[in-house]
């Protein structure tokens, strides 16, 4: 990619409208769609950056606090990539799945790991009800510390996966279908299909599907969501994503089968998730430890999900998406139906087909958390990706 | 702060007279009052330096080891961010919190560590008469190894805590009480009252109350240490802080309620410790692993501790403070009645009132740890910094 | 070391005939003579480098994984040292030690963690006939990725020991040995004894042994081999061994005694292993969690090494090397009789006077890795060297 491109890119980031500095990025139905727009922008112009051996290293020094309190390869080497790239040295703060820190104890932990941070990054999904709660618990104790006068600066909170939305996930789809479509307008009118998949396992988050729908709802995408009874999603966010899709002239159909979801999709996003209610039984039998009660509830609830079998994203289900050449997406990994289980959430020729666009997909994550951290630090991010453009350091010596 | 309080800063520095470059700093009483009055200072100039975004930034790359031999997430992220600051990559050496190395293998290990090394922080606290000759030990290794040409450059040793001092803590605190009362000499016939405090916990580590009365005495305070009858102190580190205090011309006394110690006080330090004889007798059942025998310990330390529960700094007791002010130190996390525990340290009044300052005096302790990291380096402290003030590179772009 | 030394060595490097971009360092025969000798050249540069105060930072940014499937200290520093001088983070994948992927997992998990990656670092040595299967399937997978495009760019490989090949152990061992004799053609004629010694353990991998005299056959050395009978080797490594001795110049003996083996060494290597056979057994055992046939066959292992405890590099041994002053070498930690066991590997009195040859041996650990790194990415190392070394930037501000 030629500088001219890049430069054509910071041109259009100056043109965006955003307030982001300050802020923390937590849902991206908080973001306007300009801010959601200089996001897509800045991932971009970082990477074409990188590509061109531009170095976009902003800081000579700086921490970035690793908080996850759910397991992770992925999303930690997005986070640590994105980290490196901008200058900062992640350092990870474990405090155990199992306590959820509340007061006192939030607010002191959040000020002693600020002090020469720059940005935290929280992944906090196990708990319905909790993790967005926390996330931003943390960020009142940095405002407080910051008006205090303890804290010389606020680091920027990037929400790494919480109960109600995977921001970082979202993004990173989103740009790849832009970059797929030729364009983030070009989503306009296209069909997406988010569909739960049968999967041998339980209790997987809410947050994917919801952070598709929640973005999906912004672009004037026809959106169908389709799942088995029980299965349903936090009702807010369903609310919420119908009043976006209308708003922005799409549409948004709640089926009940992935065929009818399918039939016609431009896109299709075929998930396991777990249903509301259990997520919520779920919670007090954490909190209390209850290991019996946890697993009763794991047993009944693979039970229920083995009647749901038949929702595999097949050969067959696929020749009914547009042209039988639907784009197939998922965040990984995928339950592959023969390849990591008996039976999955996809057939292995269909994802076979789709590997390498779902790699794709995934590489556009650490570019969007950097894009987060920056515009959470920077007022004036085209400024900053000038200076950092026109220093021309390169990230490699030849 | 503008650079030309930074460069009066770096002139009084140069007028130190300090000899640190290749010394560890393991207990503040083998250093210099110029040698603790530089550490101060650079400190200062460090922390000065990154709020004016002149990055402080020596190394291009180097190794930073991080030895916890206990818990720790503040003094963790202290010493990542310090060590972040000047340049330096942080790795985890884990030799776990049971073995105690001797002989063969700590000089093996140090020396592996250490071949392209600049630092060596290292927590070792729960072991009475253990963590600071272990932390000797590892500097004699480096010196050999140094000697016979095995090492280019010989790592600095920074005490993270042992079981006699706590030089990070300590320094911290009283950085924080010089910027508190307007400089270092300001402190000179201030009176401190460094008491024990009920926690329904034991065996925490004597580093802390021993780490405060021994540079409290180097300053010319009044001296209060107060604790119930045979919660001593390693009784070397009393005597040791006696003499200095009379050398500083200050004052030592010994007393026998937190009452006692609060009247008059200009600085009060409420903190828990455990008794001398029971960390004593935890040594041998903890080499041994005898489970039983800790179990039983605690239980009986637990039970003797509860006859103290009026040793809690509250509202009551601060009003005999002076003008009913006394600065409340903690070095966190503190045992908050109502808060974090029934009965604890201090009262939630209390600490509300005082928690910024507490967190303010928890910020000094990056800055004091690149400081001594910094001067355990380079010979002239001072023309360092005058080098990269110079330079004049920024830590972050903006 | 001044800098008209180290453009000796660059000119050196220059007239190396070397195609290692692109390519993993997986197996020492698998790197022709002129990279093998390239490679030394560059880990001599990258120290007299960084000894001179010139930094080596090839990168501003870009990650490093470090994927140790068994217990390390000592590599892992080494690694962890070797890439934060060129620059890179290193970033931990933690797959444990039991699971052993294959097929989708690793094809995905090697992309997912290499979206900004520049190398690989992995140790696999526990199952014998699978971690250089695993490591050249890790490779596979990001040629195709490349392939894809899914990837920018290739991230290289370095094989941190695996069931067939120590190579970062062995290159450091034979730059030592340059060194110490006065460069690696000083090596030719010269004779070493690679045996096998007595260890309170078993189960150690066959690596480093199989490791030095797959290097040591290049430079035209008499390797004499030595161990109790059932102690074999893979038995293709000793073909390709014998014939690469006989290639070079050397000679390759298959003896039976620590004695035989030592007579007129140069150079004694006497390390324990685990028997063939033992390893192959170990392997399903593993793979099926079996602890008590584990058990069983350490049992029987131990019981048999028992028998072998003469093989010690005792003081009557070395006297019959070169001069009773053959140069003793370890890859460390060694078993040392009476101090860190009853009876192990090597007398104290004959480890104490080789100590510092032994540490010194591990100092280039550090040195080689890098320089494995930086010949796997940059096409003309001795160019990228040349661009350090003028760009004069200083690794430390003095």
């Amino acid at each position: 990619m030629d500088q001219k491109h890049i430069w054509k890119l910071v041109d259009e980031l100056r043109s965006k409208k955003i307030d982001m500095k300050g802020k923390d990025f937590l849902l991206t139905w908080e973001r306007s769609r300009d801010e959601i727009d200089a996001t897509f922008l800045v991932a971009d112009v970082l990477r074409a950056m990188r590509e061109a051996n531009i170095s976009p290293k902003i800081w000579d020094s700086g921490i970035a606090v690793s908080n996850f309190r759910d397991n992770s390869t992925r999303t930690r080497f997005s986070y640590a990539s994105a980290c490196d790239l901008l200058g900062l040295y992640v350092q990870d703060l474990d405090e155990g799945k199992s306590q959820i820190a509340h007061g006192e104890t939030v607010r002191e932990t959040a000020t002693m790991i600020s002090f020469l941070t720059e940005a935290i990054g929280i992944r906090d999904d196990m708990y319905l009800g909790e993790g967005d709660t926390y996330q931003r618990e943390v960020g009142k104790s940095l405002d407080e510390a910051v008006k205090a006068g303890v804290l010389p600066d606020r680091p920027t909170i990037v929400n790494l996966q919480s109960d109600i939305d995977h921001p970082t996930q979202a993004m990173a789809d989103f740009l790849h279908l832009a970059h797929h479509f030729g364009g983030i307008d070009k989503l306009k009118g296209k069909k997406i299909a988010m569909t739960w998949a049968y999967s041998p396992s339980y209790g997987k988050p809410l947050s994917v599907p919801q952070g598709i729908i929640g973005l999906a709802s912004r672009f004037g995408m026809e959106i169908s969501l389709a799942h088995p009874e029980g299965y349903d999603l936090i009702p807010d966010v369903v609310e919420l994503s119908k009043k976006q899709a209308a708003a922005s002239g799409g549409s948004f159909a709640h089926v009940h089968s992935m065929e009818e979801a399918f039939k016609g999709a431009d896109i299709v996003y075929p998930k396991s998730w777990a249903p509301y209610d259990v997520m919520q039984k779920r919670v007090p039998l954490l909190k209390a430890g209850d290991q019996a009660g946890l697993k009763e509830l794991e047993k009944s609830a693979l039970a229920n999900n083995a009647r749901f079998k038949d929702w595999e994203c097949d050969e067959k289900k696929m020749t009914i998406t547009t042209a039988g050449k639907g784009l197939y997406m998922h965040c990984l990994p995928a339950d592959i139906t023969d390849v990591s289980c008996k039976a999955g959430e996809v057939a292995a020729t269909v994802f076979d087909r789709y590997r390498d666009d779902t790699y794709r997909e995934a590489g556009y994550k650490p570019y969007i958390i950097a894009a987060m951290i920056l515009l959470g630090k920077k007022k004036d991010a085209a400024a900053t990706l000038s200076r950092l453009i026109e220093r021309a350091h390169g990230r490699s010596v030849d």
